[in-house]
């Protein structure tokens, strides 16, 4: 089984004209993401947002279907809610994965713009087959800031399909790359 | 570009308990499948249900984001939204292609179920090098019903991960088999 995490996270995420701005929780990222992560065996997928009233609204969808009636009425989908956990920032995300693993993970985070480092799936899945933990993060909105980009560890290629059009959801974009670094 | 058109219908589709119903059309598999389908190249994507409401609905959200202030807030995501068709019947998407094409298309289903004469999707990926119009069809809900997946000219291997949980959401899975079949 791969070692690898997965985030979300709303911020520090830019908006249309760039700037950035810590974005809204989107109900159906948190079901669509869980799946995909449970579907790939990714360990924990874990929800950023720094906004209590954000964070209060995640656990209350994970809780619906974790704990309340969804549990019973789609147990499928309470497998993969219960993996999610909700955090701060990046930082504890960090700090968890540290106290589970007893080390740092390697970062990696998409973008839809193509970096003069990034690096191919087939590099990144070779790379994933080593133990070492690895945290791949998505942001919500226009994408990640510049900033958290730059210190990430690997930068991963865009999706490309056979078009020039690359405005995938973060939701389908996260399907696809799970596929490609984990997929049999 | 590959001749191929996608399809996501909500009859006849089943329900938890296999009953065959019609199911609601949902907002977000018309923003992430039009988006994966402008990404691969699909030429059309068909939004297919029986129920007028529900296709008032579908034209409305289709109309605020290609003709509506949606349209200039986000035009990537009228290019992509400009892709749906909304009709009664996977007949009559049949016949749409057909009267574009000259000629009907082959059709392909896929399940998360596995099936005896299911193809994988490196060989679904070489037959659509061919000129020939193909139509791959999703299903809401629990999934096509199993008379209609019967009829397809080809089934298609369930998406798999490392692990045995397939529960996708078909927004995801219409992702990842795009992918599959047309990512370069």
């Amino acid at each position: 089984m791969p070692n690898l995490y997965v985030a979300l996270t709303h911020y520090p995420v830019v908006n249309k004209s760039g700037d950035i701005i810590t974005s809204a929780v989107t109900n159906l990222d948190l079901h669509d993401i869980s799946r995909a992560a449970k579907t790939y065996g990714v360990k924990s997928f874990y929800v950023v947002t720094p906004l209590k009233d954000q964070q209060v609204l995640a656990q209350r969808i994970i809780a619906h279907w974790t704990a309340g009636t969804g549990a019973a009425y789609n147990p499928a989908r309470r497998r993969a809610l219960e993996t999610i956990k909700v955090v701060d920032s990046i930082s504890d995300v960090v700090e968890d994965i540290r106290h589970f693993e007893d080390r740092y993970p390697k970062t990696a985070v998409t973008c839809a713009r193509r970096y003069p480092s990034s690096i191919g799936y087939e590099k990144f899945r070779s790379i994933l087959k080593t133990a070492m933990p690895h945290l791949l993060v998505f942001g919500t909105a226009w994408g990640l800031a510049e900033a958290f980009i730059s210190e990430a560890d690997y930068i991963l290629d865009p999706i490309m399909g056979s078009t020039d059009y690359n405005h995938l959801s973060v939701r389908t974009a996260a399907g696809i790359i799970l596929d490609r670094l984990l997929g049999v």
